[in-house]
């Protein structure tokens, strides 16, 4: 049986469901990030009302703290954490290259010291796939090396190459799992290596695949052409990732060119740093001209906590220092990526997607 | 009609109900402190389920920021912070003591400077009442001084005939709200004072009575032993409320001695200390002991929190660092406050406090 229904198609935007253990997934589809096994300052109960049907953990820092080993002990991430529908767990190697320090690269893996107690890990594919086993992560992703940008051909191609050896050792180590793997897309900006990274990966036949190596800097339309290459290629009955991704008008630019799954950190960070998403762009709510504002921060967004506060009351937690603010503004944001989410989702059913985004990015931008 | 009906007592226990345009408080009743139009880490809907019937704010942090005048253009301090139960607020004046800058107290009132940016206000018993109707305050207390502790009999003398006076202006300042005016006896730990402060506000007949000038570092016999002889004193139809107590042994003591309002800081300041409240005392989640323990902090207590996540997964929450660790023992340590009132209420009710009480504070010692 298929993990992937696709429902609907609107030109290259598709509306589909992931099939997990743990539920369903409508698709395109938004995961807030829950790095230490926390969404940070969202409570479960409160991120399931937000319309999230499945988050993000991180391996590199669940493996450190509290261990992956502990959480395997108590059930698995989804217990630990109080969240019963699905999780997706990156590989960890993003992690281990921005965050640890003194890394050594070779082709059996990674070795590293944690940036927390400088202690010794070694991390290959076979290891990122037990602990991704550990955490019971419903969908798994392969350890791969994500490439830097720029990067030369060469660069690019070396490393790609590594990546999707890494890739079948991961199929490999998988094996006899209830849980889908997905494989990721290397390549850097270079169609060839593009190419060629989804050959060697449908050629190992993965439960979805994603896009790699973007979200690292490089410019919006750079991004959108890797898509327009890259999207193509893809088997149409399996789900397709952007990771790291991204703003809302990121988000829209790839549901165009055929991408159906996101995560970023940026609804919760934002909102910690009191900036919130509106219909009309983000805002600074710290900004003087909030402290009398006897309104919602966003009279378009429709969401129980813009509907609830003024502007003035969020205004006065982030001058207070309050720590509601930041709990807050985190939940609205979360609530605003899920709403665009639904819209872009009905419109692709309705077959009026270019419409929809033409009318939200000229209003958001 | 009268505010305050008792319904039930147990020796000098009493269980009784304030009545407040915004709803009915069942006593003995614990107030959350909610300082700054918030209690801290914690959301208003979250804070109803914890059984919570009253809040209490900070009339010296809300006449600095955001500003009295703000909140009663906005309504008033429960459509402002959206807490629709009742409010009760005290009168500035402790903390015009504690947190203000270069103060000058004279027979009109107090000049300080904010601690905040070194502005300067002054205080009076007539500006405090002003403050607190534009904040709509349910309960609102008169501005007095808090008599230092230890203090020499004519010290308290002289501090508690400044109190009544101001009492005097409160009172008169009042008329015609159809809020409710509780007075503040002082007299510190000299009983001939206490009874002249009480005589002094009954004479002018509050819709309750607060023993102030306790919870200030005196031992809890001192504070007891006050009690002992001043609540005899007060009318058994108004409610009596004992300021800034405590924890709950406390609490407990101050019951079986007849008071029926209480507030405190303690369950959210260590609430996100990492220190939790249980039936055998409290915790400190941060202990390594906690690390890999699969179970409640407090198999004995029940709510959403200790029923939901171990302590495990609470204390890798603070060794992350993460804002969910303050929030949820936050409210947890409210929940535990709250059982412990519906306890005691349960107790009276059926007459068997003292066994109550006794039982409780075995385990809890």
């Amino acid at each position: 049986m298929s993990n992937f229904e696709l429902l609907n198609s609107d030109h290259l935007a598709r509306r589909g469901i992931v099939k997990t253990v743990h539920g369903n997934i409508n698709t395109p589809a938004f995961m807030p990030v829950g790095t230490a096994a926390t969404v940070k300052a969202v409570t479960t109960p409160d991120l399931l009302k937000t319309g999230s049907e499945i988050l993000l953990g991180n391996t590199y820092h669940l493996m450190l703290r509290p261990g992956d080993d502990l959480i395997s002990k108590f059930g698995g991430l989804h217990d630990f954490m109080n969240w019963h529908l699905p999780i997706l767990t990156d590989s960890g190697g993003y992690q281990v290259f921005s965050l640890s320090k003194l890394r050594k690269l070779s082709d059996n893996g990674v070795e590293f010291k944690s940036h927390i107690d400088g202690k010794k890990f070694l991390v290959t594919p076979e290891k990122s796939i037990e602990i991704q086993k550990n955490l019971n992560s419903d969908i798994v992703m392969c350890f791969d090396e994500c490439t830097p940008f720029p990067a030369t051909h060469d660069q690019a191609s070396d490393s790609m190459r590594l990546s999707m050896k890494w890739a079948e050792r991961c199929k490999y180590a998988f094996t006899g799992s209830q849980n889908q793997l997905f494989g990721i897309v290397q390549g850097s900006t270079y169609s060839d290596l593009r190419d060629e990274s989804v050959r060697s990966l449908i050629n190992l036949d993965f439960d979805g695949y994603a896009v790699g190596g973007l979200a690292v800097g490089e410019p919006q339309d750079e991004m959108f052409k890797v898509l327009d290459y890259t999207c193509p290629l893809l088997p149409q009955n399996r789900p397709r990732y952007l990771m790291g991704v991204g703003k809302p008008d990121d988000i829209i630019g790839a549901v165009a060119r055929g991408i159906d799954m996101f995560d970023c950190v940026l609804p919760t960070r934002s909102g910690r740093n009191g900036q919130a998403f509106t219909k009309n762009g983000t805002i600074n709510i710290r900004n003087s001209k909030f402290k009398q504002l006897n309104s919602s921060i966003d009279p378009e967004s429709d969401n129980p906590v813009c509907n609830t506060y003024s502007a003035a009351y969020l205004h006065h937690l982030f001058n207070a220092k309050e720590m509601l603010g930041g709990m807050l503004l985190s939940l609205h944001n979360i609530y605003f990526y899920q709403n665009l989410m639904k819209e872009i989702r009905a419109s692709i059913e309705e077959k009026r997607f270019q419409r929809f985004s033409e009318e939200f990015l000229s209003n958001y931008n």
